[in-house]
């Protein structure tokens, strides 16, 4: 489901997107030279569809990779920035627009692919994906609180003034062990394709473009989506062996995705600051959480749906009914008990036990080998993108902290908060022959009202 | 391509395949409970070719997932041994037999399945791959040397008298960084199939049902296979971005499968020890070859293509022609240099150095983050099955180590050398109604031989 509107529009201070498209039936076909076919920035049409060639545009309102039905695998870098230029900054981000453009529809990192010449230079692609299809790839960017102000309260770049009221620190939870270095960070990239290869690609070629400016802070791989964001997506397991996400926002509910997701416009007359470029945007939430895999794995069936407030098989809850039934709170079975614990799970996170509040999840499991006495460093990589993480994700998670039975198994070790800017609009991206951007003198990218 | 023969055959001491059948066709649904649907673990037909619900037999003359088609994803987990009865040895390889046996065949891990009770104890499975298809699973189990002489050179458990000659301690090689984390163990398990959560399952309930005998020495993630096992697979591409393993053993070649790949019965007459129970089965060295991505990415087209030996978009070698031409090592261009240069990749792994020499390389990409200083910790997860190691990989690893030009961007971080005994032959292994093996009072396992 592409985020792009389906009728032509002009666009503010650029071609409409019949012109655009106009021009786009002139684009020649990069990357054919290493198999990779004609890539079009601005699709008129639902992209492809079949799995491994499907394409999402990446030009739209908001950006790709959110709002977009969950894709298999996850690569996600955060990045310290390591210039103290803000003129860097801003050329990284436009190197970095460029090139998520060109990947994102199949084509290689720059026009002259991973072997074509010169063959003096490095190629502009480090050609693995080379014989790949594009595998449905999004690339999502964000800023850290850190890129606004230093941690010694310095204004980096010129940005303080700009930093949203939504960007806080987060605070500590009761059941946090972060490890500084999978916690923070610049910069964000977000990379999901249905191969690992495309994404694990697609990292590597931006944090190749990212060399002199800014360095890899930490990474995370993920698999197995823990989450639907579609309807037309069944509900993934998590790695508690429990279905997980059936209450999650879904890409077709456009109501709902103003609600919780994209930031308003009001939004910004709330913040002393000038947060208007965050209009249309998004905030994401990451939590590295460890699954105590070994001990929940000795833990019975009844205390493991219990503590979920759900049964394993079906993921129906403990109140009765099938998955997608209302859990009904009040309930009790024999002795009067609740028939969903007052300390389970489905119980603390859901809506009604937070003011209405939903998130639209977009998580993955994950495996990092085992630790030192053999135990799996696995669990749930979170993920969620809210309209503002002070209302839509501190209360629940203080919440659940403090409260929900499961927090025995789960062990928060990473942690990161990043500003999603909106889209690039199409009509204001397009891609020539040879790859660099036709439509403005200065290409736009990702955060431009940032640095505007 | 399953290992088992087209034709039923009387098996030794045991049930024909006919009678097997027999016996088959009254196998009750197992997992049906949690929508798995019916496994037969002794398939008259090659399994279902369809890619996720693709099942391979797991009886056979050999293990399965060696001349398998390579799958997409890898899990492997080397074990080390923490009991000191050799019975316990025995019941662990019996409780593995059968869980891989059923994990194989699309079932889950124990008769009652991840949610069907009983409720007071933990479930037979984890219940993370319940909704999933068996996405190809092969697991192959191997010995190591550590497991017949400890390295005080204790007989642990009474099989010094066992070890063939082939599995040796393999030497120090000049470009070696061996962790010692990340090398060696006891025991050894191979879980490779197309879907990576089916993958890290199958390890997962395997090391449960470890406990108390064994544990996890180290693990190894992989993707994106960086050999074809199989004519009718394309090259894929390492992180190189180069096309991997063009010239490995096909399954198809099954003289060249006898030659380089799997033991024969005249192996074991050139050892002092009794080693006739490796007949039938091979050697899998693994070597974890992290790749200098950041200096290799910043090296011209030209040198990389030297270095390797074959060009980057084709794969051809550069004595000319297509993927498939064979190298002319004796071509020669301007100034008489020759075309393929004698430090090329391309040279000194080819079986005319290696007096003829060819392994079955079925290796995985691997990214594991990234290190302090923000480098990726990505590479090979080199993966070969050989008859023998002493002549079929310590001679060309030396040969590598001293003189390929590649050397300059690989560090060897992790090792491994494991004995993988032959299949359990059809007709020995058929799993009843309640998932318990019915043919045999004492259920066989692999490397039954091994402990007899």
């Amino acid at each position: 489901m592409p985020d792009t509107p389906p009728d032509a529009s002009p666009a503010p201070g650029g071609l409409s997107r019949r012109a655009v498209l106009g021009l786009g039936g002139g684009l020649a076909v990069v990357g054919a030279a290493v198999g990779l076919g004609v890539g079009r920035l601005t699709a008129p049409e639902p992209a492809s569809t079949s799995s491994g060639t499907r394409t999402y545009p990446f030009t739209g309102a908001h950006q790709a990779g959110i709002a977009t039905p969950a894709q298999d695998r996850l690569y996600l870098a955060a990045f310290d920035l390591t210039t103290s230029s803000r003129d860097e900054v801003v050329a990284l981000l436009q190197r970095w627009t460029t090139i998520a453009a060109r990947l994102t529809q199949g084509l290689s990192a720059g026009p002259y692919g991973p072997a074509s010449g010169p063959y003096d230079a490095p190629p502009d692609d480090t050609g693995e994906a080379a014989d790949l299809p594009p595998a449905g790839l999004t690339i999502t960017f964000g800023f850290g609180r850190s890129m606004f102000v230093g941690s010694d309260g310095a204004d980096r770049y010129g940005l303080a003034s700009r930093l949203p009221g939504a960007l806080v620190d987060l605070p500590h939870f009761p059941a946090d062990n972060l490890d500084p270095a999978r916690t923070g960070g610049d910069l964000v990239v977000q990379a999901c394709a249905d191969d690992p290869q495309i994404a694990v690609h697609a990292i590597r070629n931006l944090s190749r473009a990212a060399f002199g400016s800014a360095t890899i802070r930490w990474t995370q791989l993920g698999y197995g989506r823990t989450s639907s964001t579609s309807t037309a997506q069944r509900t993934p397991r998590n790695l508690f062996g429990f279905k997980d996400g059936t209450a999650n926002v879904k890409a077709e509910e456009t109501s709902a995705l103003d609600e919780h997701v994209w930031v308003p416009a009001s939004a910004a007359s709330a913040d002393s600051t000038d947060s208007r470029w965050m209009t249309g945007g998004s905030y994401l939430v990451a939590r590295r959480i460890r699954m105590r895999i070994e001990p929940w794995d000795r833990t019975s069936l009844r205390e493991q749906e219990n503590l979920v407030g759900r049964n394993k098989g079906e993921g129906a809850p403990l109140s009765g009914g099938t998955e997608f039934t209302e859990p009904d709170f009040t309930a009790s079975g024999r002795g009067g008990q609740p028939l969903i614990a007052t300390n389970a799970h489905v119980r603390l996170a859901h809506p009604d036990f937070n003011a209405g509040v939903r998130m639209l999840r977009r998580g993955y499991n994950f495996t990092d080998g085992n630790d030192s006495l053999g135990r799996l460093d696995a669990g749930l990589f979170f993920i969620a993108f809210v309209t503002d993480p002070r209302t839509h994700y501190i209360p629940m998670q203080n919440q659940l902290s403090k409260s929900d039975g499961l927090m025995e198994y789960l062990e928060h070790t990473g942690s990161g908060l990043f500003a999603v800017p909106p889209g690039i609009e199409d009509g204001h991206f397009v891609l020539g022959a040879d790859g660099t951007p036709l439509t403005t003198r200065h290409s736009p990218f990702v955060g431009q009202d940032l640095f505007a």
